[in-house]
């Protein structure tokens, strides 16, 4: 709205609301555009599973590095740092002896944990199925590596 | 459900089924676990993209490349093979000339690409709200460096 507002040979009708609400409004198929970047944080690798546990609650760093299998420290605060950078993940300091630092997910990163959420559920209820598909095609490459003496195109194994 | 019947000395009662549901679901959590990796694939920096583009139907590889602004062929090329291979994607090669190959989603495909339709979706809705948090943030970190002289922790700009 307010670009619009903010250029005075903008028309009005039908054309300054699309152009507002397109500028308003990422597009993730624009190279250009800085949502790929917030998926960029969001999907990285270690980012989904620190969504996950935040969304089970505040976590100091080591408890979160011991709840994500295999992550280094390194790249936890690395993850931990994008997040937080784009104000989903809030980091507060207490000034207690030792110090220590709890993380957990503001009103927007408890949205995006949501949807984080429902994405990698899906993947462990259906992880056997991806499983079978797999199998599936192993079993067809080799069928294809027995019959690989110049079959025709349609004739590769796959319905 | 099979994996507990082919353990001859597995225990029924509460214990079997727990064990066998564990089995049978992915732990994203967990570094060990298969679901992991097509936890990678689908949230692969393209991955998503791929997956957005085709729920809205069949494409070849050339109308794939164009719709997902700034792709190379080879990642795009790894990209569908990652998703084939995890059957979420079904490849066929058609008998024509020139032969071209066409892509769409298979019916596990669909189910996850309706979950990263809504996480992108959620991104590029909200792209407004995080870019005022970064700014927010910037304007923290100024105030931090001009009051950088041995503030107390609590003064660091956050709530």
């Amino acid at each position: 709205m307010n670009v619009s507002a903010r250029k005075p040979d903008a028309r009005p009708g039908k054309r300054g609301p699309r152009l507002s609400r397109r500028l308003q409004r990422g597009d993730l198929l624009a190279a250009a555009c800085p949502s790929r970047e917030i998926l960029r944080h969001v999907t990285s690798r270690w980012g989904v599973l620190v969504l996950m546990v935040l969304e089970g609650g505040t976590h100091r760093f080591a408890q979160l590095r011991r709840t994500v299998g295999g992550v280094s420290e390194r790249m936890l605060a690395q993850t931990l740092q994008w997040l937080e950078s784009d104000g989903l993940v809030l980091r507060v300091a207490l000034e207690v002896v030792p110090p220590h630092v709890e993380y957990s997910l503001t009103p927007l990163g408890r949205e995006a944990a949501r949807k984080v959420r429902a994405l990698a559920d899906w993947i462990e209820v259906n992880l056997p199925r991806v499983e079978a598909a797999r199998s599936a095609r192993r079993l067809s490459s080799y069928d294809d590596a027995q019959s690989k003496d110049r079959a025709p195109l349609s004739g590769r194994g796959r319905p």
